[in-house]
Formats: C-alpha cells, structure tokens, sequence
C-alpha cells in the first residue's frame, strides 16, 4: 500500500469504486473526490483547518431544525445555490428567471379567492401585487397558481416566530379566465440571514454582509409550462447590490409605486399608504 | 445584477470578502468556493441532487455524539484524512509514518508501568508489544510516550459499548532508560467502520467494503521529536489492501507472532496462545 501517496491517493480512492455502481452515482462521486482532495492539497489544508472544517460541518448540521436549515443557508452564502440554479434552469429572453426557494417555504398552503390579502393583521405596508401571466408568446394563462410567502414588513417569516405555527403572508393565487393574477400582501422589508449560528460565524470571517433585500417569494406554475421557482425585489432596497445569497438578477427587481391612504386600483379603501406592484409573468411551455 | 450568471458567480462570490479578511481565510475560502463551484458546474449538478447533498450532510451532523464522530467517518473514506495527513507528514526515509487519528481517541489516559497489560479481561488473544525508540540516527529515546488504544479482539472499542464508559485496551507507555517499550494488549480484530448511519449508505452507494484491518493505534512522542499519531496493522489481515479510510502504507505492516500457551519474551506464564509483536519506533528531531 506504499504506492498511497499525495500523488496517487486520489485515484486509489475513486478507484475502489466497482463497475456495478450506478454510472451518474460514479460520475458525481469521482468529481467530489477529485475536487475535495484538489482543494485540500492546493491549500496544503493543516490539520488544524481539517479539524476546524470538521467541528463547522458537525455544528452546521446540529444548527439544522424542523424550521432552520443551516446548510441551506451555507449553500446559498457561498453562491452554490444560485449556480445550481442557474444552470437548471438557463435564463431565456423574456421568460421568467429562477432564484433561489430559501429556507422558509412550506408547502401546501391553502388556494385563495383571486385579489385575496394574504398578510391580514401582518406588519408591514400594505401591497397590491397584480399583473398578467401569459406564455412567452404573450397567449394569457388561465389558471396558472401563484405559490406566495415572504416575510413580514419587518423582516420575520412566520415560521421564525416562537410558538405554534400561525401561517402568515402566504397562500396559493390562481389567474382569472383572462390570465390576471392580484392578490395583496405586505411589502416585505431588507431582513438579515440568521447569523447566531455557524455560518454567522463564517459571513463574519469572511467580513460579508448579511443583508438580503426585501422580497416576495413564489413559485408561478401552469398547465404546460415550466414551473418557476423565484423572488422578486422591491428597486427602492439598498441592498440589491450585496444580497448576501446571491439571489437578485435585473429581471426580478419590480418597482413597488407608493400611495397615500384611499382606494386602491381594486376599490379596497385603505386608512394607511400602500404599495402597488404591477408584475408582468411569462413562463416558458414545457 | 444580471452579470450574476454561471460564468460570473464564482468571481462574484469571492470578491465579497473584502481587504479586511485575515490571508488565510482568504486563500481557503476563495479555493474551496472555486472548486465547490467548479465540481457543481462540471457535473451539472441537478436540484434533486444538490437537496440529496443538504440531507445527507444534514443527518451526518445529527448522527455525531460524544463518541461518534461521521464528518471524520466521511472525511475518512472519501481519502481526504489520509491526504491531510500526508500533506502535513511528508514521509521521510526510515522515520515513522502517520496515518490517521480515527474516532475513538480519548486524551489524558492514565500513565502505566512499562510492561503492564493495557487489556486486562478485554477479548482477545494476549499480545505483546515491544521495540526500541529512536531518533533517526539510532539514538535510543529514553522518556518516550506511546499513548496506545486499539479495538478488542472482535472488533469493538470500549467506547461503542453500551453503559457507562470503562476504558479498555487504552493507555499510555514510557520508554525506559534504554529507550525500550513493551505492554500487553490484544491483537486487534478486522472490523467494519459504523455503517447505520449516512456514511453507510455513501459506502453501499459507491459499492465499497467497510471493513479496516485490525490495528493498534498510538500517538508517539519524545522530547525534542516531532509527535507522530499512527496505526500498526497485523500483516495477517485480509483486509490489508483494501481498508475503507486509506490508512495502511507498508512501513507500518507488522509480523503478529503466534506462540502456543506458555512463557512469554518478558517472563508472564500464559495458559493460552498469544502473539508477540517487534516493532521499532523511529521518530524525527524537532
């Protein structure tokens, strides 16, 4: 076992590998070995950074809860999440772009009446979120689903909040007969990521920021065409620019219009200022 | 933000840490985040496989105790502990190789009297262990430290039994005056690294065996030489060439002799059969 060496241990190890593996298990197995083992000798890693390494992934994954996925987070602050999507789902002109789903979805939220409010009782200002769903042919899409959820107008999901679960800012939208989606929701505010935990620690050491800007999360899905998974960012934040998980391209910053108290464009009569969101969506045919 | 495409993120992601970022850190971040990127990109890594990837390093954090440690587990069977080790330990002619520390070290074991039986009612079959340490020129050490721990002659460590711990087959050992060690242990079994957890299925994934070949573990050290963490390995094993962490290299292949019932090298009356195992220490200056 002499031949175990800087130079031959890589191989050795993809190696022990038989031909009854599954070829894409081979295939992404080989890679991991071959990268892992570059990084560590390109760096000439120490012990001591192996250790440190080893103590950060234990306590990442201790970090990890019913409500609280660290290693997500860890994906996401080192651009892995944004590149997995990118390269799933590549951006064609005029369709709607992909981010990342985060932490904080939940599935199987209920349907609501189109133009329902899905934050009642929600802090935040007040948004009126509409806009047409149409193929990128610009044909409307009756029927398609909007699957909603952000966090409130100070930056806390509901899931983020101690005691039982009480849903809030999410629901599923689904188009009229013409193709028009319009439900309100609050504006969500700049929020950071948790930093109490691991990878806190690293943002810290990597002096990063770790501000995401304000953003309503959805996933826009119809019949025939591509579901996408994606935010979009209200232009006035100033952290478009530094989100700390890599998540803003240009086509998903909507400008959130203000107004002062009165009615809405849907005749809701409003005693506070509200927003209104008029974004266009076109989703790409299967 | 629309620069932020597969072939930007990487160099966007790095050129977040700013001016005020220790070196180090620096250096290690930038390369683990090329290469974590520059493997998703080659594989194409899908969404599936990338959530397949959070849960599993997920529950190899949930699955680490006080006494299993399966970040070590993975890091030892993807060859990336062999690799550090080797890195930090480059092998010099005749001086004694490292391998790797493994899970089941415990410090600050008790100090024994040169030839005390480390394995007292432990299973297995009695073993004695003896040689010379050295400097590299042959200079006897006297003072030397072996802080030893092995399995039990059926493959288990003290640690991985159920109840409270009661240490077996552990403790540390002084050269005498003339540089010359020896205690009685057992010789250790072949054994499988823990397969219940997820590094079990990463090896049936891989189609790989989970069995090392019986060992004795030590940590060698002398004042004014470099401390040595090691494993010798019984020459009889089968399992020699294909141990699951990459451990073994030639040098530290040692005879296991087998003798019938009777009087042992150091005078103990045995009424059973035993071993007896030469092994000379040779240990680099500072």
């Amino acid at each position: 076992m002499s031949d175990l060496n800087v130079h031959t241990l890589t191989d050795a190890v993809i190696a022990r590998m038989t031909d009854k593996v599954e070829p894409r298990t081979r295939q992404l197995m080989s890679a991991l070995i071959r990268h892992l083992h570059a990084f560590a000798t390109e760096v000439s890693l120490t012990e001591a950074e192996w250790f440190a390494a080893i103590d950060f992934l234990t306590r990442t994954g201790k970090n990890c809860t019913d409500t609280r996925q660290e290693f997500i987070l860890l994906s996401d602050v080192l651009g892995l999440s944004s590149l997995v999507i990118a390269t799933n789902h590549p951006v064609a002109a005029g369709s709607l772009e992909s981010s990342v789903l985060g932490p904080f979805y939940l599935p199987e939220m209920p349907e609501l009446p189109l133009g329902s409010d899905l934050a009642v009782g929600v802090a935040g200002t007040p948004t009126l979120y509409q806009g047409l769903v149409t193929d990128t042919d610009g044909t409307p899409l009756a029927g398609a689903t909007l699957d909603i959820w952000s966090s409130d107008g100070e930056g806390w999901y509901d899931v983020q909040k101690p005691g039982p679960l009480k849903p809030a800012a999410r629901g599923r939208i689904r188009t009229g007969a013409d193709g028009r989606y319009a439900f309100w929701s609050i504006k969500p505010a700049d929020y950071p990521v948790p930093t109490d935990g691991p990878v806190g620690e690293l943002l810290r050491a990597m002096d990063r920021d770790s501000m995401r800007p304000g953003h309503l999360h959805f996933i826009a899905s119809a019949p025939g065409c591509e579901t996408v998974t994606t935010q979009i960012f209200a232009s006035d934040s100033p952290e478009l620019r530094r989100d700390a998980v890599f998540g803003v391209s240009d086509g998903l910053i909507a400008p959130f219009v203000s107004h002062a108290a009165g009615t809405a464009p849907d005749g809701r009569v409003l005693s506070t200022p509200f927003c209104t969101v008029d974004y266009a969506i076109r989703l790409r045919r299967a």
